[in-house]
């Protein structure tokens, strides 16, 4: 793969936020040395993605998705990367659980593939949750909290378990196959040319594709993603002194993390959790709040710092459409996160007040950090309670052992 | 890549057509030895592809396509591949040939890669041809005649004196820069399947996205490949004595050719090269009709056969909308080529009356097989006297030569 060198960059604390970068190839030549072209692009060889791809899990979410398109997802995940499959969907009347976990199966037969699955509202996945040190996931009923966050949680302690060091996402209603594996490709990448074991990567859409009058209109920015975005660099510029649009990822549905920085975030559920990363970097290493900047609790981080990157895809991002409703959700929780975050700057929250005509009222609190959960426990329980949690192992024949999560 | 093993085959004379393969995996694991999988799925290592990927050139043919659309094919294109650009596009009142090219260099610029770019309207080309043995492929104004079958051709001809074995096709109006990556990665995995020197590999789509009622429907067919596939497969099945499905690819755009076919076939002009790939297998090498099936001209062709994949790809076909002209076009073109082909049965022009209300006017000729051009004094004439004909070489600063065209 071949992208540009981040070179814009601003820094807040121990953060430092990348402009975004581009992608000129997705097929480099392998036999290329690397960063041969000096400093302005990169290129990733193909080992060296490869020798990340083989370190990361790639949690995909779902809940009631058409299983055709997952099907395509699929097909695009590379080869070397462990698929971890958390569910949240219908089982009645009719199981879309099985019918997904068919279809994983027969991917894993044919691809000679490993893939982990569970379903977010096991109770062995709640028990195990409780039992392990991370009771705020779990709701009175025992189950693990709906929500797009709760599954994503999920999925990276399943990653953790597995042994990964980077655990990547993407969405499961996504058309185009092609678009997936790029994803991946650019995490990769990205986590190659990381300097820290706390880096992120996060996508951007070259465009999405709308149905407008009756024909395909590329439209660069989603409304959400716009005043996301606007009020993230807002508050960025409050810090640094310079107006910056360096931001253009926050509500980046596909990122990855180091699994160093996923363990240390505190993450929001439902649909904040893309946003709420940014709010989380800002009030607690950031440097810009003393009473939640804990700098004693993370040494090793606020000494590496932490790396976000943003990347461009070339292929356009062509998914289901779910109406607004989801829409709304996600810029309400990313205005009234940022709004009462410590660090949100007088700018910002007048800002918010007049695009919402008035104070938003608080958040959800976001849950602790996975760095409390105990993987010897959650193991334990997982492993004894949750009927749906499975593992396919292909090649069977060859005898290759399970992961052991 | 992993994809299916052709199993279904049908088979006319010389010619072996096989049943349409799936896509499992865009990026299999390159550690993974070769078919692994026994028989039903095949597993085409990275470095195989690879291998294949060196020795191929793509042509695109542009005629007036957005910069930002072709922007996006390029980054597809792996890397090992040489670029063919073939541009058909307005020189007058603004030169879009030079926004082409300087898209390319860019291009060539960041990825390292090199190109060679020709105008169809070169009159240097034009005489290229008149002089090296192809004058058909001339009009009366000593051009190279319009028509996106003429820039293919000339695409060929470029890509044979760079000494390629293989060339492949990918329109410059595709969407999904994902997606021209499938389909050259489909080429190279065919032809390392290949058992012949003279292989064939067409693509058809999962699905070809349509507005429909102001959203998106992801139509199977669409209506000129479902009746041009339909008259072929009846001609097929009225010679085997077996109805059949077989033939997916009637207009398969997007399409790859070993060079040793690639010289041999006659090449019909305008929308009307695809469909009329089957119809000179047919007659010349299907043995079905004793005056023009030449086995003297062709003992190693007859003796090694002709091996023609098809492939659904896992991306969808998401394409520019260029209105329903140029498909009325390709739909006449290619019943018009197969109603008056010496293959045709009587069941096939019975279908094809029925279907355009009478028999059809005969098609324009094909075009004499490349085979007749001598390339050095093509490479003379082109070298001499085509002011558009032009190579990006990168890097530069390596020395590394241009390719011998």
């Amino acid at each position: 793969m071949r992208l540009t060198f981040p070179y814009q960059t601003d820094r807040l604390g121990a953060v430092r936020i990348y402009g975004v970068q581009h992608v000129f190839e997705l097929d480099s030549d392998p036999a290329e040395p690397e960063s041969y072209f000096g400093t302005t692009v990169s290129h990733v060889p193909t080992p060296a993605m490869l020798a990340v791809q083989r370190r990361m899990a790639v949690v995909i979410p779902c809940r009631n998705e058409r299983l055709r398109i997952l099907d395509g997802v699929l097909t695009g995940l590379p080869h070397a990367t462990l698929l971890v499959f958390v569910s949240n969907s219908d089982r009645e009347p009719v199981d879309r659980f099985m019918m997904e976990c068919d279809t994983i199966e027969r991917f894993c037969r044919f691809a000679r593939r490993q893939a982990v699955v569970v379903h977010q509202r096991d109770p062995g996945l709640g028990k195990a949750f409780a039992a392990a040190g991370m009771p705020e996931l779990v709701g009175d009923d025992g189950l693990v909290r709906h929500g797009k966050g709760e599954g994503m949680i999920a999925g990276i302690a399943l990653a953790l378990l597995a042994g990964k060091d980077y655990v990547g996402f993407v969405d499961s209603d996504n058309f185009v196959p092609g678009s997936v594996n790029e994803y991946v490709r650019v995490y990769a990448s990205d986590f190659h040319l990381a300097k820290t074991r706390f880096a992120m990567v996060r996508i951007c859409w070259k465009s999405k594709p709308k149905v407008v009058d009756g024909a395909l209109f590329f439209s660069r920015w989603g409304r959400t993603s716009e005043t996301t975005n606007r009020l993230l660099n807002l508050l960025l510029a409050g810090y640094t002194g310079f107006g910056t649009d360096s931001i253009a990822t926050g509500n980046a549905g596909e990122h990855a993390l180091t699994m160093e920085l996923a363990l240390r975030l505190r993450l929001a559920g439902g649909f904040g959790i893309e946003p709420y990363q940014f709010v989380d970097l800002f009030e607690r290493f950031g440097g810009v709040d003393p009473d939640t900047t804990a700098p004693g609790d993370h040494p090793d981080l606020m000494k590496e710092g932490v790396q976000v990157f943003q990347v461009e895809t070339s292929n356009p991002h062509f998914h289901e459409d779910r109406g607004t409703d989801h829409l709304d959700d996600m810029v309400n929780a990313s205005l009234s996160a940022l709004f009462h975050s410590t660090a949100a700057t007088p700018d910002v929250r007048t800002a918010i007040e007049e695009h919402v005509g008035g104070p938003p009222p608080p958040p959800d609190p976001p849950y602790p950090p996975l760095s409390r959960l105990d993987p010897a426990r959650f193991r334990e329980v997982l492993s004894d309670g949750a009927s749906t949690f499975a593992q396919f192992v292909y090649p069977e024949d060859l005898g290759v052992p399970p992961i052991p999560v």
